[in-house]
């Protein structure tokens, strides 16, 4: 029934370790959209799109005690909202090198490199993806990244990653199952 | 020429006794994008985007008698202002559970479970699904749910599901033929 | 090169005499999307997306002298802006019935049904496609609509149906190749 | 691993002249949707959609020393706030004939035609696809712009078509490998 009934044995060992689940924003939480409402007044305002799917997989992953967050090189009130309607705890915006949020939350996590997941679909992302015990890109990623990746996720950014994502840790972990009822609007 | 010509005989059955037709909203009546216009005072405003076949489908499910609502965790005017366009009688925002909601439109129409059908794509939607006498699953369900339907549309949220629905229904009562020359624009 | 090298003899014969193009709008110079911003004072502005090459394709219509118009059941400003800049000659809306708006424009262009073709995808649209001299359907219509309609685009709405009925009126005409040159961004 | 592995000796021969990218806006950069917010005042205002590879893919041909530009017939203030943000050097709206905009560039850097890459997708662009060193169609150009193009692209436009336009020449310079580790957020 599920896509994940078998999960290699080697990728499951990496990911039945996460405790913390980090990831890009553009082109990962969503698809890759850069949309721009024009003002009277010569400015614009920024406008992005997340995906419901994805938003149930992180209210699962806090659910079952993952802790979450997003580093992005833009900043915007839409990402603000969206990431603490999620109740994501990490929130790094204005990062053009995200080595040190990422070490930040290591440091803030007392976690190790094998305990984080990472998401991630362009240039900028390699580095982290390099180091994440769990290094996942999204199914439209660029090749550079996919190569990289332990995992490549089926979904598409902004249409499932991050839940596929959240489903394949879960999985790994043996406890799915007990959060499909846990389950909340 | 109808992709409802032939209608199994145990669905037909189920679909011809609905009186009431309610719904998810964000991946049924919507495509599943949650999108958000940032503010320059920091907020964000919620935008919603909905398909024109399926509010004609609702049209169409009105003036055959049916009646409609909607069911939601989340809260927006987007869908306020949709839901009231398209004339539907319930709307339930911000329900985290969304059993009292379905319990409360059984007793203002004073239908049964057999009488309900509820189309969803997520796991908050299934204790619904559960109990409905025609659980519909949009084509691009959570796998969980697509398993307990009774009928899954070939049309994907937001692009025509609730309007599958819909004639899934009109069809099975024998009357689908009749309302097509009372559609209003 | 073209898809409209070669043109059964019937329809170019149709496409050939047209002097008025008219279309529905949403899901036919839209691809069907209806899209709500939510205000923080509980209204809801409307939002519509409209397709360069279907601008494009209006704008060749206008230099090679045809008349156009939209009928539609919906009434907003983001249509009347973007019909406002294709010089779209007559804009009906909020016309639940679409008849006495098409009758309006044969009575003010003096044309009879043979010189008008209409574009539409949905119920609605059936009275005005089954008079129309050339009856289009966008390539996901409705099935009702497809089965009247004299000619389906292989373009979806919002995504070029409006530029290739414009296309097939010109080419049925033979003077699309003149008008390729004379083509403005 | 790259789409970009092999070359045609030809094409790779006008790509790796080239030290000025510019391009069309409307169905280049963007998906080709007009995308208009209706007001409570009867005015509507623009929104743009661009894509985050495609940012991803400027920054890289600015840190690789190409300069760039965009050409359109249509003024937004979105896209001036994206064309800024991605640091385009050439801005120029409101071009109903493009070419003036485009001799003006070639003053301003002292190029030759056969150091210009130009990426269009529609009528309008065919002139300065015939004069531009490199021109390149994006994936759903219209047919007349693809036959007169050296390259069309596989991604369609505000999906990666000006990514894959900047891979294109970088890597007939023989430079992308070393832009990978420069890439920033």
């Amino acid at each position: 029934m599920s896509k994940f009934a078998r999960i290699p044995a080697a990728l499951k060992r990496r990911a039945s370790q996460i405790r913390v689940l980090l990831m890009d924003v553009d082109g990962t939480m969503t698809d890759g959209s850069v949309t721009l409402l024009s003002q009277p007044d010569g400015t614009a305002l920024e406008i992005k799109t997340f995906d419901a799917h994805d938003g149930q997989g992180l209210t699962l992953a806090h659910t079952a005690g993952l802790r979450t967050g997003c580093i992005t090189g833009r900043e915007s009130s839409a990402l603000l909202r969206r990431a603490t309607e999620m109740k994501m705890e990490f929130i790094y915006m204005k990062q053009a090198v995200k080595m040190p949020a990422y070490e930040d939350v290591l440091k803030k996590t007392a976690a190790s490199d094998h305990e984080v997941a990472y998401v991630g679909d362009d240039l900028p992302d390699l580095p982290l993806l390099r180091r994440a015990g769990l290094a996942i890109a999204v199914g439209n990623a660029v090749p550079e990244v996919k190569s990289v990746a332990h995992y490549t996720t089926k979904a598409v950014a902004g249409r499932g990653a991050i839940r596929e994502a959240v489903e394949l840790i879960l999985h790994s972990k043996g406890i799915w199952e007990d959060m499909i009822d846990k389950a909340r609007a």
